[in-house]
């Protein structure tokens, strides 16, 4: 863990990714032992670490319930919807959300942006008839395509849109409103909890914990409480069906009941920050920054286009020059930057280039600190 | 947690677990901190926490690895399967196992030994044939049945069983040999770990990781290399099926990284010990002491008959008197054994009465002082 002011290394990491430094005392404290009341600051030790009590205890209940109530209070998760904590990732809920909310007849409707909705198209595919209606595929995934008309999504058993993509770097300003009583479905995984958020317009969201929610191997579901006595199309196994998990609030089968309280943790940073609008504007402040300096430069250029530049995931490539020469520039400026202490630092292979994930927990002094270092790395070519 | 020689609790939770003392330090101090090498002893910091490493980097791929063939080296897994950790607990698994092994035409073969053998075969049975072809249902699940003659299972695409059972507190005296080819299927998840085993002799193995072998929120898959080239009989989603987190070793998405590293130090630690042999001499004198306490006791009784007892969960009842005097002596020993600190004894409402789960990092202290405990409980009354 890197302490605050003078990091090793200075995580970009695109999850998992960067946590509050008081995240990660606080946990490995209730690894050692757990607090009563959900591990509150002042409450004593239970004598048990988090790694062995039951989940059917008194104390996992405070860390369990506490955090689905944070999920409301501080996410602004509305009261008409349900909130899980379940396991296995985004990828698993690709696939749940497509068994459990599909509707007999009713084809599923997707926007395409970007690796993650293909995986989630994938998924809908292979049980039953999907429909892509938007894509940015053309101009390999620098925008989110414009909002299609309702007739589009007319007949859909539900709308399915990425609401943040991590490998293009792209964002839905707004989280849009499907009209028709179409139930809109967001994967909101990769910021999640990163502003103010419209969520009441999802029917469904879900969100991979491991980028500003937490760690790996605990995913965040909410859904809207009607939908939970729906009869999903074709049998859908008990494990895989949401109703099971509400029944007993994300207490059906044993949770991940680390990952839980880490999560819990998290909620109570975030809310201690001054919650959404306190933590969008560092956000703002940072993301600003970096698209700025990508903006002046003649050497780099933003990836994303204005108005679908996401927040948390920022991706640059080398600018102008030929292809060999991009590529020498591109690998000299990822290994000094290695060295200055910068890492994670590589795009991925289908935008090339760079990314710099800029979680909420990520220091503003690192985004100047990478800043500066582009504008000297600049300077000496 | 609790210390070896004085803890404020002795846990005898059926799971989420106790884990050995050094196991919570080093699990706490990777929160801080990883170390190179997979957390090695010796490594130096990697300057990142492992709840906010990418899954992708070298540090984590030494974790992951190295708690792969760890799982060879110390649990005996043969190197003709392929070990797997995934998410979802043994729950999961009752639906994967059964999307993923079912052939066409071939119902799929189970035996009944309780509460958690009745969920995976209600998952079979959502998803076609189903024969139970062994129960012990008759007498309260007290012993695991006579395997059955090969002709009871010859046409099954495999045959599942429950090695352990928590609830009841039986145990399978040695993992059977299926006959005619028919893959064998296990659920170890509450022995796994606990001495040593002919793994071999099952196709595909799976154990939630939260009695023996970690934290919550991991499970430990391992099949047989040739069923991964298997057609399933019916669709299952791409984040569903073996071959896709066997073609990227647990790393198709994004793992319980966390729970990983504490698998591979708990599998460290049972290596230290000296292997399955060593710990399973220490199950054996503990659940031995536990039992000849019960067999002497003129109060209680042994739920599980002779043969087929768990050393891991060991369940009893009070013995002899009307209903409502074994209630209220119940209710006074479970009151006054929580005052002298043993916590977790109620039994599962099944069964009544109590359930100690003793699991490797139990101490024999610990039952050694509920031995005591009990007969000095008979002795006052």
């Amino acid at each position: 863990m890197a302490s605050a002011e003078t990091p090793k290394l200075w995580n970009f990491s695109a999850g998992p990714a960067i946590l509050p430094p008081v995240v990660f005392e606080r946990a490995a404290e209730a690894v050692r032992e757990l607090r009563a009341d959900g591990h509150a600051a002042t409450a004593p030790g239970v004598g048990l670490s988090i790694l062995e009590i039951s989940h059917r205890s008194k104390p996992y209940e405070a860390v369990t319930f506490g955090a689905e109530q944070l999920c409301h209070d501080v996410l602004g998760i509305p009261e008409t919807h349900q909130v899980l904590f379940l396991q296995g990732g985004a990828s698993l809920q690709f696939a749940m959300l497509a068994m459990n909310l599909r509707e007999a007849g009713k084809p599923a409707a997707y926007i395409d942006t970007g690796v993650w909705s293909q995986k989630a198209i994938a998924e809908s595919q292979g049980l039953g008839e999907t429909t892509v209606i938007a894509s940015s595929a053309a101009s390999n995934y620098d925008r989110i395509p414009a909002f299609p008309p309702a007739e589009a999504y007319a007949n859909a058993s539900y709308l399915h849109i990425t609401t943040n993509n991590t490998i293009f770097g792209t964002e839905y300003a707004e989280i849009p409103e499907a009209a028709g009583g179409v139930p809109l479905v967001i994967d909101f995984s990769s910021h999640a909890g990163s502003r103010p958020m419209a969520l009441e317009r999802a029917a469904f969201g879900y969100a991979g914990a491991q980028k500003n929610l937490g760690p790996s191997g605990v995913t965040l579901v909410y859904i809207r409480k009607d939908l939970l006595n729906k009869k999903p199309a074709a049998h859908v196994p008990v494990v895989l069906r949401y109703a099971t998990h509400a029944k007993e609030p994300s207490l059906y089968n044993t949770p991940n009941t680390f990952g839980v309280l880490v999560l819990k943790l998290v909620l109570e940073w975030m809310r201690d920050q001054g919650g959404m609008p306190a933590i969008a504007a560092v956000n703002e402040r940072k993301a600003g920054q970096l698209y700025a300096t990508l903006d002046r430069s003649q050497v780099f250029r933003a990836h994303a286009q204005p108005g679908s530049r996401s927040r948390m995931n920022v991706t640059w490539t080398a600018n102008g020059a030929p292809e060999a020469e991009r590529e020498a520039l591109s690998s000299r400026f990822l290994k000094e930057a290695q060295k200055a202490g910068f890492d994670g630092l590589k795009g991925h292979r289908l935008v090339g280039g760079f990314r710099a994930s800029i979680y909420n927990a990520f220091p503003e002094a690192g985004v100047a600190a990478l800043c500066e270092f582009m504008a000297e790395f600049e300077r000496r070519l």
